[in-house]
């Protein structure tokens, strides 16, 4: 059994604060028994992809940067595993949406460059974040190996994209976790709002049905205002599924939580003895997956 | 607008009382307005996989036998598309389990055979089917064209592959039909009963959500019990998701039902606008999709 935390947050402007608040978070967590803390995307700020704005670049900070300094210490003084997100600065002119796993006593195990990258009214991303690396040992779909697990680390938009979770379960993921910051248009009426929410769960414990695997999702809750007059209701409703879509937990829409639950990572091992899809998969056949349409 | 009718049946041995059942349930949805209907996995008997036995290779029938021919004289006189499953003998040691489709007035618009093969305890189907082709224009992947739209017409233990309906959504696939026969084991308790219910409803759903598509799933309802002591309930629910993975009609476990819905397949464009997640897809990143586990 691991006992896994999610951190949903509302976010101001004030990183100092926000950064108070997810260790203050973090620490209650651990202190009833968490030994994975996974934190939001991006859960420094307010989610500033609502404009495109090139003083926003200031806000990115390399890969060892204070925020990974901060939440590195906090790891290795509560003895936990921790995810937290952070806006990247690989190099002058080249940023990345990251992710990165505090190993207590190992420091930071790895770390994950959002793969794909969202570009939508109100969630600029294409022009804050350069998708990860395909190729290589920077390939993006690399499980983290911590120890509580191998993570199948992704970010946010990563979570509708099956490739994704496939590629992670194939590589040995034990878990996967998606850091996410989405939400609603206000404008759009309740139905279509549900049916938003419903599908952005749906798609996620869908990938846990199809690969045996639990999944944790920490979501962004609260309103946020762009300068320009875009408006987020980001809808909380952080969740983690069981290996056949069950939901374990979840939080509400509208405020702030902390979800602590155990999860039984044994129970994989069960599913994929019942249902052992891995054993009948036609990689002979799916060579066209590569393609970006067959026409 | 299309109206798609789902046939939930449960079936006896005598496979001209399932026909003419069948035939009843198209005539009945025929009348009432429906342009597609879809029969259930195997529907013209039992489920005859719940044991292995050589004599029951006599219940298979080539690709134009008499299943196929009745219900192309059907479909042509209620001008409709008919969706039919039958036991398939393509040369002497060699079957498949089949869907036909037919569109009225074009006889037998295509064929799919069945590529993800199971084999499980009272699921033998690896003794009887060979999987589907790989390769060339019989390739298992391809949607097939009617009246009514591309048909991305996959079989039961697809259902659990998120390649598959990624593969038929590149293809063109307006929309994804799966017949199937699925049940319980009557030991399993009834948390675990409706994990797995709950667990193949969200898997194919997130197929819906991943691909902007319709799902169409008619499934067999009933209790079967083979001659060495296999019981399966099936499990019914036979339902159709839209594009987002909502629900659109669903029918009840323990009974035949004939569900009748309206598809809108303009919202596939509407929902593929405002979660373009084709325009995303790293296909620079996904080759390892085509290995069996990256070990």
């Amino acid at each position: 059994m691991l006992k896994v935390a999610l951190v949903q947050q509302s976010c101001s402007a004030d990183a100092a604060a926000n950064q108070a608040e997810s260790e203050r978070q973090v620490r209650f967590a651990a202190a009833r028994g968490a030994r994975l803390v996974v934190l939001q995307e991006l859960h420094s700020g307010l989610y500033f992809c609502q404009t495109e704005a090139t003083h926003q670049f200031d806000l990115a900070e390399p890969l060892d940067g204070p925020t990974r300094q901060r939440f590195e210490a906090l790891a290795q003084e509560l003895d936990i595993v921790l995810v937290i997100s952070i806006f990247e600065k690989r190099a002058t002119g080249l940023y990345h949406n990251t992710a990165l796993v505090m190993d207590a006593g190992n420091g930071c195990a790895g770390f994950y460059r959002k793969m794909h990258i969202p570009d939508d009214p109100g969630f600029y991303e294409k022009f804050y974040f350069t998708p990860g690396d395909a190729g290589g040992e920077l390939n993006g779909f690399r499980p983290i190996q911590t120890r509580v697990g191998k993570l199948g680390l992704l970010v946010c938009w990563d979570q509708w994209y099956p490739e994704a979770a496939r590629l992670m379960a194939l590589a040995g993921a034990d878990m996967l976790i998606y850091p996410t910051a989405i939400g609603w248009n206000p404008d759009d009426d309740e139905a279509e709002k549900q049916r938003q929410l419903g599908a952005w769960q749906i798609v996620q414990r869908g990938h846990a049905v199809a690969n045996g695997l639990p999944v944790i999702v920490p979501n962004r809750t609260g309103r946020e205002l762009s300068t320009d007059g875009e408006t987020i209701d980001f809808w909380g409703h952080s969740f983690v599924a069981g290996p056949q879509g069950e939901i374990l937990a979840e939080a509400p829409a509208d405020e702030a939580a902390t979800l602590l639950v155990d999860v039984d990572l044994k129970r994989s091992e069960d599913v994929r003895r019942i249902w052992p899809f891995l054993r009948d998969r036609r990689v002979d056949a799916y060579q066209n997956i590569v393609r970006r349409f067959i026409d």
